[in-house]
């Protein structure tokens, strides 16, 4: 291009700028919900090693349900972790651990999958990647934005179908001047901790740095050390070290640097990478390990790292609900919790299909501020929850020396309890115009905020078991789930008739928001459970509208899956409730089976 | 190309004719372990609709075992089914039918998964051809075999790499003339059940049309039937129907046509599409389902045909080892136990592997006459139950007028006592120089000559739960499996370390056999299995060469899976045996862990 030329211009709807785990899920997620989307990152490829490291249960539930092929790769790719043990010093004050005691790598009985997966960044993202691949949708590479215009006049603002960003491209494999002016109706800034959409944006982190400092390395080890195979957290008097099994044979190696580290650039107070090496990290870790030994097997170090843990959230997420951040440039953490990667994705998968609803036109702009109402009150309490729990990493054990050290019993209570947070299964979205508790009671275990509970159904017309998460796909839709009592019983029935009728009357809230086209409604979908038993396979036309949306909340055939539904949930086998889920899987609302007009008023609230 | 130019001529190991379930299965299975290979088929594209129609347990077990995105890619793409109804005349004499009762699907309680999955044939070579393309291998489309030559000289015939076959080839988008000579190690003739293959060698098929002739319609029905979505098997005094839930909503029915029937032309006595349609057979199926209503949505048949039921057997499976066929080339028996595209299946799945050791020079040709002791064995089993089975469908039902009639007793009693033929699990081959019943007695329940039992063990390393099946992939390698008793008690592991020493002797078979490369065995893989509970995570040296493969036969860190192995498997916890795996997943042979020469000459008899 010659300098006289105009840049190329484009319009895109979103624009998304990084292509890590926030980007790549909100990229995913939009392209699946038919929404005109691009995604750029400045690196010339994708991870190959490294940094973030697992899936936690939650975010293979949630990966799940945009398809479940995307959960297959990762259990088939990563390595699942299923133990913790867990070494403290040998008593009597001279050097050396043992084995202190064993228990679940993840304490969450609610989870679909009770464990993690450890797979290294790259490879989840590549699996989202993929996926896009599929329906055609690629990130572009080595492109950074260069400006940030958003639009300041209101009209505009309130407008969502107006293009308020203009975004200047520039690709390194192109010419300097060779620029490309992007008009997007919303734009992303996922790119990182050192984001420059939340620098360009003028959004500040609140929040310090820690006074904890890690090296950390991914190898293969050769190793006397029997749990090399299972997560294992190691305190010594030597200090901290923990181990995480991961793909290909290979650990993460966690080694704690002191407040006295030679890796502290003194001139910053930074961790400064140059300041060691891998074999100074491991002479570090084979001290804390005796009298086992570890080494790197063929000397060879896949990737590595120092870092110092910063603990800060962004003061706010979004510029007028029109430019977002996410991931990494909302908020950091120790990576300790297992959380970086994992609270990334969960807030992109909170933002898409708000973005999707308002461009639409299903719902006002005023959706998308419960975006940050959750994720940034979240960001929060993972921050105040890795405050206590990587303290107890970094202080030292409780031995007849160090009487004020940790005691075991101690982080094995931290642990357990820390179990919601790595588990992610603790995320509670507080009430707002999208989650509303007033009827609680009626589902009582179906907490209103949180995730839906996985469970087993049987479908009446096969009896088929079906796990109700795999009904609950993330589709952008709203799933209408009426446990309608039991259907072998008149009057629950004769009930059950008349909701029908009522669902489907004009002023009902299905027919006006629910945008049927072809059959199927656009923004809702309707499944019914009966508390009866497998024969009885009847129910009213209106919720046998196809027969995989009609079940019962009985065992299979052969009686090992399904059965018990109503009461884990909390619900009565004949008073009924309906329980509305969210496209992302939480919980909105929960109402009596007679309610139908507060329900109606729950939705009048955010669809237009 | 100008008629004075020779033929293109080209050299390949194996050659197969025919791209149905058989020889996608074996092309597939070759492609897999590195061989040679070629796949032609007359039609131009595969099929899309129609034919075959499902996978029972044992071909979702092979499937897997080859890897397990084919068995998950199954379960996604097709229908799951999981109940079976009987449907029968109802009493009086008045017409119509009544539901007698339900059961599960298919009754075979060691079936890793107790059902079968419906989906049409096409979809299901799909997924192989699929696998195929990932490896760089495709069909060769609209082609067919005009001539076979096969070598008649006992030099080359006893020559496992001589090119004995030379098949000429035509394909039907180049000109007539334009013709390429194959010259092949082994011929695989997987071309149906006019298999022109089978004509060309002579082979003669042996048996019998029967007097049962079926039509059959795939359709998405419109249908007050309350179990149009379960397996259902209709006896009315009108004749049988009956329904087989599918993909995208359809059912397949089959509608008995009596001996007077207007299918069968009077000239050849053979069954004639051209004699009927869907609308009359629907007519047909109408009145036997009375009183209930069933009509074909939109009147969209989407594949439909009439047959007469053929049990026929080829009178040998190859012509010198050199030449085979396979696969409904082979036998033809009536569709109702779903046997057809799985015995096809399972005919190649014996075979490839053992192709695989030829070619390789593991083993003599002598291996290859296995592939027909076994597989026609098995088919003339399959037939002999097929004739009792389909009889019974064929049988007009007992009823007040009909006093010798089928009494649904009856007809239940052969539905259960069949489901060893219809899951698959039946097949039991008999001694040979690959299978060797002597020492059972140490295994009592793991059936020599019968596919392997699956079972949860744990990995002693990390505690993750493991399906056994899933340590024994379609690898090629035969998996010699050491339960090796108890590594908590001092004199059991004593006993594994002397065995370790024996087997690391320069004369045991493992290496004289093993093939080593870079490590790892090419014949043999070594799987460790300790009765101890999962804090006894210490294997002797040679046991634990690699972590993934010391397990223990305890429960995982949650008690959900796992643990009883040795019991269900009929090993004592102390005496322990060793279990030989065949590469097809069939038990070859179980020893005493003290009788490793008797092992030895197992292999002798067969490896070089």
């Amino acid at each position: 291009m010659s300098c006289s030329e105009a840049p190329k211009e484009s319009y895109v709807d979103v624009l998304i700028i990084g292509a890590g785990p926030a980007g790549v899920m909100c990229a995913n997620a939009l392209v699946q919900a038919g929404v005109n989307v691009r995604i750029i990152d400045k690196r010339p490829e994708g991870l190959m090693a490294g940094q973030a490291d697992g899936c936690q249960p939650r975010t293979l539930e949630i990966l799940h349900s945009y398809d479940s092929t995307l959960s297959e790769k990762i259990f088939r790719r990563g390595e699942i972790l299923y133990k913790t043990t867990f070494y403290n010093p040998r008593p009597g004050g001279h050097g050396g651990i043992q084995k202190t005691s064993n228990a679940v790598s993840i304490n969450a009985p609610t989870a679909r999958w009770e464990y993690s997966v450890n797979l290294h960044q790259g490879g989840i993202e590549g699996v989202l990647l993929e996926a896009m691949a599929e329906k055609g949708s690629r990130v572009e590479r080595s492109t950074v934005p260069t400006a940030i215009e958003l639009s300041q006049l209101p009209e505009d603002l309130q407008n969502p179908t107006a293009y308020v960003a203009k975004v200047t491209l520039r690709n390194f494999e192109r010419a300097e001047d060779d620029l490309e002016i992007v008009h997007a109706k919303f734009i992303l800034g996922s790119d990182g901790a050192h984001s420059w959409v939340r620098k360009t944006l003028g959004i500040s982190m609140e929040g310090d740095n820690t006074d904890s400092i890690w090296g950390v390395i991914d190898m293969v080890p050769d190793t006397d050390f029997p749990d090399f195979r299972t997560k294992s957290f190691i305190h010594s008097d030597h200090g901290t070290v923990f181990i995480i099994p991961r793909e290909n044979d290979m650990i993460r190696v966690y080694i704690q640097q002191g407040l006295d580290s030679v890796v502290i650039d003194p001139a910053t107070g930074r961790a400064d990478k140059s300041r060691t090496s891998p074999e100074k990290l491991m002479e570090q870790g084979q001290k804390i390990l005796q009298p086992y030994r570890m080494e790197i097997k063929d000397g060879k170090v896949v990737w590595w790292t120092v870092y110092m843990v910063g603990q800060r959230v962004a003061e706010k997420y979004s510029t007028d609900e029109r430019a977002f951040i996410a991931g990494d440039a909302c908020h950091t953490h120790s990576p300790k919790a297992g959380q970086g990667l994992n609270a990334s994705m969960g807030d992109t998968h909170n933002l898409a299909w708000k973005v999707a609803y308002v461009l639409q036109g299903w719902s006002p702009l005023s959706l998308l501020k419960t975006y940050e109402s959750e994720r940034r009150t979240y960001a929060q309490e993972l921050i105040d929850f890795d405050k206590s729990f990587s303290k107890l990493f970094s202080d030292r054990p409780r031995t007849e020396v160090h009487q004020n050290g940790v005691t075991h019993e101690q982080f094995l209570g931290a642990f357990k309890t820390a179990s919601g947070f790595t588990s992610g299964m603790a995320i509670r979205y507080k009430p707002s115009s999208i989650v509303n508790d007033k009827h609680q009671s009626v589902a009582a275990n179906l907490v209103v905020g949180e995730r839906m509970l996985p469970h087993v159904f049987i479908r009446a017309a096969s009896s088929q078991p079906i796990e109700i998460h795999d009904m609950l796909p993330a589709d952008t839709r709203f799933k209408i789930l009426v446990f309608a009592g039991n259907m072998a019983d008149v009057a629950d029935r004769a009930k059950l008739e008349a909701l029908g009728e009522e669902l489907n009357k004009p002023e009902s809230f299905m027919r006006r928001y629910g945008r049927s086209e072809g059959g199927k409604w656009q923004v809702f979908d309707l499944v019914c459970f009966s508390a009866a038993t497998k024969d009885a396979v009847d129910f009213p036309e209106f919720f046998r509208w196809h027969w995989t949306k009609a079940l019962l909340d009985d065992t299979d055939m052969h009686e090992r899956f399904g059965g018990g539904g109503y009461a884990k949930f909390g619900i009565d086998e004949h008073a009924g409730a309906i329980v509305v889920v969210r496209p992302d899987g939480y919980i909105g609302i929960v109402v009596p089976l007679e309610d139908v007009a507060f329900l109606g008023s729950y939705f009048a609230a955010f669809l237009q």
